[in-house]
């Protein structure tokens, strides 16, 4: 049996595809069309999924999900409305009690959990996941600006301090300082902290980040199969193409 | 007639490949591989020419390579052996006059001038250089480290007040710091004058510097068509392959 890929390990950043179907008809055909680009791990956006609120359809399907996926590992995400997701029914509380069922009741390998979740209930989900061999993507997002470097740093060490395994920082760019400021953050938090990182500038402008963040620490990229879930990702096998030049003109 | 390139315009950074041969035969040879992989502009190396002592030898060569590389544009430069070039006989002085030579005596479009020469010299070569249609690049080279931020400012600013057309500066990072501190100084340098400017952070550490300095204000690439002639440069074919990512995904 094929090896699952492990956001942090290998020479390259792990290529990471959204779904972002309505149902699972939707999201299956979104996978079926996505497989044959090769992405590296797949996530799924269930705030995007219609009955998000209904706790054993999204168990249910999580599982048929991870079935077809095989090899191919799962992030199992519900944005939430104030970093760029779906609106839907449930309170944060709901979200992270969905997420510590999928943990419990499925095989999916990661599920995200925002920054700004009151930190008890984060440390919970970290610790029920744990317990399940189920690992946390911490993340925050900011489609209106990028804080100042020093802001990114400490968001992304918070993250770690609070049990998660993987720390995420996806910001909007005014300017081509700020998606500098980008990668610099990311390549000071690599030297600081254990875990690994995920940090993207969103947008045209931020697009280079998507491509060239590998090299200053960031792990995992996303990239468009079929539907795109935030501005500025590139196709699967355009990030393919860079990554694979990147690594040789490196001598990696 | 195809119409020449001219560094500094355009959607993204002319890709440059240097021409290293040491003597007629050697250089026309590479150009004539060289060209099947469409560069936008080549260097000529001259400090690489076995006869580069002889003015007459260098002019009818110039005027030579100048027909055969038609429309495509051409740099005549004589690296210094303190900038990482070869050693030859000649002094700055009879360099400079070399150079107001080729602008006198031929069609080449650009001549490399290290800022490290005399400025009167310096000067001077920009002043005939323009009574004949001809512009300078100026440069400097660091092969062993990366000067801080404002430093690499100023010595692009002093370029351009020293009336050079087309500013350069390449340096070896000692750390991915460095090679942010490249780019965030070509940015700022971009903002702050009017010339194009040529940026690079060397080495494998640096090569992202090549592929992504065109967003960061670099109007051109350097790349291998047959011979490197510096740590880094990518295969042609690679860096045409980045750009035409890039700006796909920039929306440009």
């Amino acid at each position: 049996m094929k090896k699952s890929k492990v956001i942090g390990e290998g020479t390259q950043p792990l290529v990471c595809t959204p779904m972002v179907g309505k149902n699972p008809k939707a999201v299956l055909a979104e996978l079926k069309k996505v497989l044959k680009k090769k992405p590296d791990i797949i996530e799924w956006r269930a705030d995007y999924f219609e009955t998000v609120a209904d706790t054993d359809a999204v168990i249910a399907f999580g599982n048929k999900l991870k079935e077809v996926a095989g090899s191919l590992p799962i992030i199992f995400t519900i944005r939430s409305v104030h970093e760029g997701g779906q609106k839907i029914s449930l309170s944060d509380n709901e979200v992270i009690e969905l997420c510590a069922e999928i943990c419990r009741k499925t095989r999916i390998e990661y599920v995200d959990c925002e920054l700004r979740i009151q930190p008890d209930l984060f440390k919970k989900l970290c610790k029920i996941a744990h317990e399940n061999g189920s690992k946390v993507v911490a993340s925050y997002h900011n489609f209106d600006l990028t804080p100042n470097r020093d802001v990114m740093i400490q968001k992304l060490t918070l993250m770690e301090q609070n049990g998660a395994d993987v720390a995420k920082v996806a910001v909007m760019p005014k300017s081509l300082e700020d998606v500098i400021s980008l990668l610099s953050a990311t390549l000071e938090a690599k030297r600081k902290l254990k875990i690994p990182l995920i940090t993207m500038s969103m947008g045209g402008m931020g697009v280079i980040s998507r491509m060239v963040g590998g090299v200053f620490g960031s792990s995992l990229s996303f990239a468009v199969g079929q539907s795109s879930s935030a501005p500025g990702q590139p196709p699967i096998e355009d990030l393919h193409e860079v990554y694979e030049i990147i690594n040789r003109s490196m001598g990696v």
